[in-house]
């Protein structure tokens, strides 16, 4: 890398923390609508400070997107997608310093949305920085996607895509977050996960009846319990006809990585004080499943009295809500017709089904360039082989840049394993950015000397 | 029925129906504890007027248990079971006058209590007090067993028979409520189902995860339906062996007299708005059920995420409470060790079985002298063929009395069908009580004449 870039990166931590906790100081809780357009302007801001350009998107409904870029003289243009908006901070109490005034602790800053992700984004920034003040310029065209609802679900952003489809062309993006795991590896996301998230609703009467009643009146519950049993079996296989018909499964060298990699999975029974996994996998199962195994879960399930004691009702309805994860090439709208069509089948067409959100998966190959540039970028400058994560077991909107610009995309960051994302005391190692921002930098020269 | 008592309860309704509202309006919430014992003193006081003794019986946690004699030379003795406790009144704002100021309309009174149980309560007192008036003493030796937690389950009630097993011995009980049909026939109730009460409690994890993991750890709920899913089949039937072993069926002349008389299975599809009987009963199963069919009933199910939008959790743990109705000669502690053995048996022994109450069915035949003794009463009363009511769907405490002492016992009142018991606007009809005092002292004197 650039010894020149590396210096000025090195000489400016401190500042750069600064510009991070500037961000965090900043509320932008989405979902409580708390400070997001106040956030987008700082972000714009802070992007000009660096000498890029700006355009505040805005979209009825829809918080600002902030968009950037920053010109080079290359051919090439890298998209750096981020989000300016963070989780609600409850429980207040179990913060050690308030949510939104940054504090410096034992080699960590902590705040809302020092890691999840304004921390990221700032060192983005601070990186494309380092290059205009060395060198003049990055070493290719960047581009800047920051959103402002990525934590209600992102539910704008493919509408931003289609209102805006020249400016969210890329040859390669860097997702929006990205690691450094238990034993100082970096690690590469290679994916997500699809999704479909509903509710099924199940109503037999037209109000709740006396429970002796249920001598002769249907259940709703029961009605939904036969329909649950039909969609998965013991094994975590779902029975919905052509569930897997388009599954793309991973080729026998990504398996192969998947195998010799770490994963999660190995901390999973102890840390939720599970007997097993699902279906009785073993643990090179479940590992695999985290990657690669579609699933059916059921996120929450109600009727009838659910306070204390006992009440003797008869429930005139029940909710089930769902999360149905999709791996490569599933199709949601597919899927949900078969979903429709399965349940009609069986005697349930009067089932609501209300669907919430939905979208494909998405995953570029281990062995793309643009993988490769981070993998050797990460040895390179942590000196360890970096873990490389052919896809996460979660979902987020990657789809819409690898599906309509078949842009490889990659998460690369330096947020530390046990930085408290989504819960008090998020945080994040102030020794991490460093090497952070080095690998980020590192991995796209490797990028632009290879292409 | 003798004249002079039939002219002295003709004589003095209006003073009777003072004192219904008299005693409707001293609260006696039971679930809030509301003027309970302030009741028992009332009650007591009103046993006392006319001519009888009484006892305040008192065990830790319950409340004053209201007993009372009025003896005869008769050598028979029947007994009065009443409950001077009351439901809540909520929601208030639908009450048209204040519930525990009792107020007559069009004909009715009402009043929290004045139908559920304390104008029957009264009706009974006056009965008695008609009698000692005329004819210095009662046909037969009279017993009040006047309890003060019916509402909140009668969790004592048996507690109190073992504490005073004398006081409550009887040759026949009348039990607490009874009703004229919407076609103005006297509705005769012959016995209650048995119910077990419980909670099942899943656990697989010790906390919720992020449902990305729903891949690799197992999700309660799953098992939770799979588990339900062997209980019961689409026809109803319950599969838990041993369940109906012990079940003694409706002999084929109690079968006649039950699919003859009127149900509420004719206007359960209509009122709940269902579009068919459970398990697809005929209107002739859906009778017979209501009477003698052992349920099993999710009365409420609960885990995850139940809040409006998406959340995707795999929740640690999901609860369902269930109600089972028992029928003759079913024994709840045999069959929740039935139960617990096939959860045993399926690989459920760590699902956690929360048993809140358990009571045995109890009935009286429909051709013992004591249901005769009222069947021609109610005829020579109302000039109408009575309604025999089998069995009712719903439960009672009626054992205690009729297991240990082996004493038939009858529901008998007169109430009207649209009383909103349980419910705002509770109410009698003025001009039923007069016949259903008439009804009750006809009842006794046939008994008496007949042994």
């Amino acid at each position: 890398m650039d010894p020149a870039v590396r210096e000025y990166i090195h000489e400016n931590q401190d500042r750069f923390l600064k510009d991070i906790a500037r961000l965090v100081a900043q509320p932008s809780i989405s979902a409580k609508n708390e400070g997001v357009e106040e956030c987008a302007l700082l972000v714009k801001k802070m992007i000009e400070e660096i000498g890029g350009t700006t355009k505040m998107l805005k979209l009825e409904g829809a918080p600002t997107l902030v968009y950037g870029e920053v010109p080079s003289k290359s051919t090439k243009t890298i998209l750096f997608y981020n989000h300016y908006d963070v989780q609600p901070v409850e429980p207040l109490e179990l913060w050690k310093s308030p949510p939104f005034q940054p504090e410096v602790r034992d080699g960590r800053m902590y705040g809302r949305g020092v890691s999840d992700d304004k921390g990221q984004l700032v060192a983005r920034l601070k990186l494309i920085e380092s290059y205009v003040k060395t060198r003049g310029e990055p070493p290719c065209n960047i581009r800047f996607c920051f959103e402002g609802e990525e934590e209600v679900g992102s539910g704008s952003l493919g509408r931003y895509i289609e209102a805006y489809p020249d400016l969210f062309k890329s040859d390669a993006v860097i997702w929006e977050y990205g690691k450094i795991d238990e034993e100082g590896r970096p690690v590469i996301g290679l994916g997500v996960k699809g999704m479909i998230y509903l509710e099924l609703v199940v109503r037999s009467l037209n109000q709740d009846a006396h429970s002796m009643y249920a001598a002769a009146l249907p259940n709703p519950v029961w009605r939904l319990v036969r329909l649950l049993n039909l969609i998965k079996d013991e094994r975590e296989h779902i029975l919905i006809p052509g569930w897997y018909d388009r599954v793309l499964p991973l080729a026998p060298d990504e398996l192969d990585v998947l195998d010799a990699e770490p994963s999660e999975a190995e901390h999973l029974l102890p840390t939720y004080g599970a007997q097993e996994f699902a279906g009785k996998m073993s643990l090179a199962e479940a590992k695999r499943a985290l990657a690669s195994r579609p699933t059916a879960n059921i996120a929450g399930i109600w009727a009838g009295y659910t306070g204390p004691g006992s009440k003797t009702v008869l429930p005139a309805e029940v909710h089930c809500k769902m999360d149905f994860r999709l791996v490569l090439d599933q199709d949601p709208e597919e899927l949900l017709a078969a979903f429709r069509a399965f349940l009609n089948e069986h005697g349930y067409s009067d089932v609501e089904i209300k669907v919430g959100t939905s979208e494909p998966a998405a995953r570029t190959s281990y062995k793309s360039p643009w993988a490769k540039a981070a993998t050797d970028a990460g040895e390179e400058v942590f000196k360890v082989k970096p873990v490389v994560e052919i896809s996460s077991a979660g979902t987020g909107p990657l789809h819409v840049f690898t599906r309509r610009y078949g842009a490889p995309a990659i998460d690369l960051g330096f947020s530390p394993h046990d930085d408290a994302i989504h819960a008090p005391n998020e945080n994040i190692r102030l020794d991490y950015l460093e090497n952070g921002m080095l690998w980020l930098g590192q991995t796209i020269e490797n990028y632009i000397a290879e292409s």
